[in-house]
């Protein structure tokens, strides 16, 4: 994106304070009917939302000024993704939500003139939704060079078999971005798979289920899929970049990706850590004694806030450090948010739970919602123990280098 | 219950033996199905394995062996329920479930003759279920003196008014057992509720819903109701106990129903454990290399197993003091093994997670079902916080006597 | 201190590295020794380092330029107070250790002039040294308005009595600055003290004894000691600020010293973590199979590098906002950072020595210096407890105000 | 030991009484000086309370009766050491000290009839001391195939070459029993080495330091050495058991010796929450306002006397298998406990001093001696990582044999 039209600090001040505001009087008061669903109920009422945000300018924060957003560089994205995070519908409102974010940067950076136009152009417009097919039932998702989709190359098509699931969002997408392997014979296994866009009214694609995940299988833009490639054939330009670049690009998509989850789940940090403080003053255990005046509720309240600071200062630590030197220089930053923040998001949400007592573990608040769903987040994009392993081997290598 | 009765530890040995392959035979297979539901479409099977339960001489174990049990101590039946907890429809299947067991207790112990006819004895023998309506929404359930619900003495009624949460099984159930207040000018605030009976076909009693938690409501024995009592009338003679005894007997309900849900949790423990075993060495990080082999992994297995076993061993001492010398004379390791349990629970369950990877959040296995429904573990019957408080208050009282 | 003479950015990363490359070069090489002791053996090698320092133009750099400092900020004197922190003596050497900093901040802030010239010059010079005596051993040192000590007003003197310990580095010291209540009668408890500075000839001052901590006396600066004050008789100028000022006082004097402590904090963790990467790519368990290829070894890595960094960034963030703001507007950021921090710290060094194995309890690292000395930064300026209820009320009240 | 002597449940707890009275009365009042030492100027009281405990019957409690004990079987012996424990010169005082202890029962199994004349003997009569010298410098300790200390043999004798350290108590005792490889081309890695008994003043043996370990080097009984053996030269029959036999020998003392060192540390547990729960109690913030009513505080107590209760529970318990089937079939449950008691016990100390606030961090209490010497609780005798992995690695095996 081009730095030149990042806005200035007081502009972007002006900006947060106004998806603050939006976020509070519209999605607020939403979100917790649209996650107990169903979702799909709630389509015309969010489409009004996006309408709205459009209008106010606010649609589509991390798009270029000239495709309808608001050039916002990383560290200002990051920004507001914690102001959106902080309601389960905040990114779906205005255009940035994953996977769909992530497929418009590969896009934007590495579509064709054709493939921006048929898949990147309305997606960038909120018309269509995509998805995001990698993780395979049969491989452990932190080891990508085990995959066995294939996209056989025959003619000017390719030739795609494969069965994936965690596709999150397939249901109701017009597309699919497959990561599958073309060559299967390449010295590294680190270049054998490639990315193919698969419409998703092809005749080779099966959707198999919504994947019922911690209780509910969800639908549409709430989903997982599990989907099959059966001889499912596109036609070859519709390969992003070079054959074998998949997984390059996948680190490339994965990168702003990190920081774009880790801001999220800040956001979701500072709901629930204000559900949190409310509760904290209004329950009371004897009459006029608050649980607030509890010490172990002060802990909480006192450990929850400085992990949450922590976490902030080093996503945007990291945010920053990316933009200026590119994702690579940043791989070490990128697996220590990864592994911190979502340990303090499960920290916080776990405590505010606890705080809220039986009232925490019904459907009645956003805690639940929360509980099960930011689970994965120890787990997807590389779990705990990777990034643990990869952060550490990377530090010590520098060490053996040392003598 | 009557200590001759109980069966020697060989006799006991056999029984184990029997039960642990009734579960694994019968249960596992069946259990997962059973809890993503809905529930009523299964309880056909669950009645046909009731009936083979009785027929093999193992129904209901924890009553005497005149009323149709076999006759077990507490040591004896927490041996059992860990085997049954191994399961989420084990102590159903066996008619030793919560609340339908404390119930049983209940009025074995403190139930008329009248009472006992007509609602312990089908209770026992699985033809109706039960429920028990304390908690309430407007109150924090750790602190049992404050209370809305008002039982009012009307000449030979009583005349029941208030609104409860967190009632457990009562969609399906034939009676509650209602802890309300009866007399509000008690000196002390623990003499001013008690206990009634109110068959559910009563037209004072209102089933309002049945609470989501967790992602689902869930329907029948598994599910937690709100409910409220307008003028619902019902005879003196529902009384149990007498008039201002309804903490004295929650007490007598509580103590052992701890001991059960400790042992109930150790066997979800040990499924648990089964599951991150099998886990760890089926899943392939590279071909050949099992998770098995990461250490992080080991650590985790050797925690839980050690955590597991202490679990047990202290769950298993507090039972045998309470047999031998009161609910009273254990209060301070009933505390303890409380939040113990529950904490050593919730550590297992999520670190079996972490190593399902993204298997490990669907409801492909038991383990979201449990870490979903037993966060609330550590909330019900006394939360974390309110047991740790009151051991060491209970602790350092004997501190200040010494002087 | 003057902003206009705060080395520009560039400035600042030359001075930083010639820090660095003094600290390693000339006190890494001694510092083991030198904490082993005895320490005033130690003395004249430490003089002749401070006069390099001197003469190397790296000495006191907290302090203005005029008064023979570097005119650094408070984030810029963090910056190489962590560089200084990774030996135990490079503070000392560079003479912006506590307590002597602190009283120099004071006497230059509140010291009339004939204070500063008798007291704050030569203690700048590095000629004295200095001590703090403010705990007692008779009240809980987090409640600042229990008080016994007491410096009475006669005439043109104060009559001071009392009990203090925990008063560091009095051993050698040339004098002290005592906390006292001066105003015993006052409104508020906050306004009875009052500080006093005592020269340590004085006839009505006691030392009692170095306190024996984690097993070593220590002596001169490396100690901590009781002592007495026993119709200690100064004169009324020896006053700083008015009377009943000592807690404003303290508080201006405990914020900077906090963002002190917490930098030489993360400068321990550093050097403490170099040793465990170290240690970790250099001890074999079996032949060529180092510990560095463990998991558990490369989690504790990962972990301390992750607590680290975030450590840093929250102690740089409240040092720019205090000096931006002052040290009342950061309250909340400098409780956060002083629990924070200090359990990173013990975290990294418990880490640090189980990767040492046996060698880790020797005294044959500083390891074992750490484990044992650092312990009180869990304690002293406040214990963890103390902070986080601090935070948590702080936070709560904004929530109360908010109705 | 013959097992009919071991005294009836009755006498143990008379037995245990006195104890108790004896380590109250006696030990207590005088522990916390011994330890800070030098430990040799207590030696004339220390040896007077060795024959007031003779006098009494109390003395050597693991000894069979015929050898001068109480003919205690180990699960006994184990509730006797609780009790020592709580004192640091507790098990010394009562000749069951480590290392004495487990050379004790080496000798009294596998040794010669001339060895247990002239070493055994007189060591349980308390008149000499013992040491055992395995761990070297050069090799992880956890790891006990790699050493380099040889014994080789020349005709009657074995010529001894080697470097070892961590040799507990080496100052002042008459001899050390050594684990040195004797047969270096043996098959199996586990049959290199033996045992072989040295006398300490044999002019091959070097005695180089007491190794100052956590502040301290300590003195005779309190010391751990760093010895040389060069060219030390002893008679063939100084071998204990076979020649390889080492290794099988040293599991043998390390099973029991690990039950030792646990209830030791139960031991330590208590004392020490003796001294919280007392601090709690004693110690005010405000005036009427003690420790004991904050909740952090009793979490502390709570959390505390859980896992005190656990540890103890999971001990006993692999002590009665241990006696019953031996210590191989307890192999999983011997590292259980010593990773899990060893945390206990390290949590429990640390809490206690942040409970005495600045006074827990001085050596005027016992904390402080705990806290520096029981660190190596966790790495002595395998640490928790070794015991970890071990225990995860036999649980998983048990899954790979079931298919």
């Amino acid at each position: 994106m081009n730095p030149s039209q990042n806005p200035p600090q007081e502009t972007l001040n002006v900006l947060l304070e106004r998806y603050r505001a939006f976020v509070k009087k519209e999605l607020f008061p939403l979100d917790l009917s649209v996650v107990i669903g169903p979702f799909r109920s709630y389509l015309p009422q969010l489409q009004a939302l996006r309408k709205e945000a459009k209008n106010l300018g606010l649609f589509a924060p991390h798009l270029p000024k000239e495709e309808g957003g608001l050039g916002l560089n990383l560290v200002q994205f990051a920004q507001v993704s914690e102001i959106l995070g902080q309601s389960p519908i905040g990114h779906y409102v205005f255009n940035c939500n994953a996977p769909d974010i992530g497929n418009m940067e590969l896009l934007h950076l590495f579509g064709t003139e054709a493939q921006k136009n048929t898949w990147l152009k309305p997606l960038q417009e909120g018309k269509i939704r995509s998805c995001f097919a990698m993780t395979e039932p049969e491989h452990a998702g932190s080891n990508p060079i085990n995959m066995s989709t294939t996209a056989t190359r025959e003619g000017d098509y390719y030739r795609i078999n494969g069965h994936k699931w965690f596709t999150t969002a397939a249901d109701g997408a017009s597309f699919t971005i497959v990561m599958a392997v073309t060559n299967p014979d390449a010295d590294s296994p680190y270049q054998r798979a490639s990315m193919v866009i698969v419409p998703l009214d092809n005749p080779g694609y099966r959707f198999i289920r919504n994947i019922p995940i911690m209780g509910e299988a969800g639908e549409d833009y709430m989903s997982h899929a599990e989907i099959k490639f059966e001889d499912c054939i596109v036609p070859a330009a519709n390969l992003i970049g070079s054959e074998g670049a998949g997984f390059a690009l996948a680190q490339e998509r994965l990168g702003p990706g990190r920081i774009h989850h880790c801001m999220r789940w800040i956001g979701i940090c500072e709901r629930v850590f204000d559900l949190m403080c409310r509760r904290a003053i209004s329950r009371e255990l004897d009459l006029g004694k608050p649980l607030a005046e509890k010490q172990t509720i002060q802990n909480w309240i006192a450990e929850s806030r400085a992990e949450i600071k922590a976490s902030r200062l080093m996503v945007l630590d990291t945010a920053e450090k990316m933009q200026e030197l590119g994702a690579k220089a940043v791989r070490e930053d990128i697996s220590t948010i990864k592994f911190f923040v979502a340990d303090v998001l499960m920290k916080v949400i776990d405590r505010a739970i606890q705080i809220h007592g039986a009232l925490g573990i019904t459907d009645d608040t956003l805690l639940s919602f929360w509980y099960r769903h930011e689970r994965g987040a120890r787990i997807y994009d590389g779990p705990d123990e990777v990034h643990k392993s990869a952060l550490a081997r990377s530090i010590l290598k520098s060490y053996r280098n040392d003598g």
